[in-house]
């Protein structure tokens, strides 16, 4: 089984409201020591394939770009773990 | 700097609709190879700390019971790293 691991976040020059947020409800509620807060989308997908890296990592991308709500603010990054 | 590496994710005995309908989407397009789905909030803090790690341990833990949306439906795991 391959695991693959996606990060879906906003493209750093657009406001990430839901991240600021919680920074500032951390701060507000006694962590001062709360300096940065990103928040991302994280999904695992476990995939049954016996394609080489290079294959593997070629469908994942094209995976990600179906799973971006929004190509215009959103970005993504992933890993890949073969077990 | 410390870094704080959050997931926030449906309890397993709850259906989680965004997983399920993402995989439902991944096969009709084309991705056969998608077994299973799950997604997470993903949450990464900066934090500025000399505390040692057992009392960092203990000062996450506690931001990511602030940070549930939901304590019925949701969980959490985090991760530390110090550089």
């Amino acid at each position: 089984m391959v695991k693959a691991k996606i990060y879906i976040f906003m493209r750093p020059e657009y406001l990430n409201g839901a991240a600021d947020s919680k920074k500032e409800d951390l701060i507000r509620n006694g962590f001062a020591e709360v300096k940065d807060v990103t928040q991302s989308k994280y999904i695992e997908l476990e995939l049954q394939s016996s394609k080489s890296r290079k294959s593997l990592e070629r469908r994942v991308d094209e995976m990600c770009k179906g799973l971006l709500a929004n190509k215009v603010y959103e970005t993504y990054r992933f890993e890949i773990e073969t077990r």
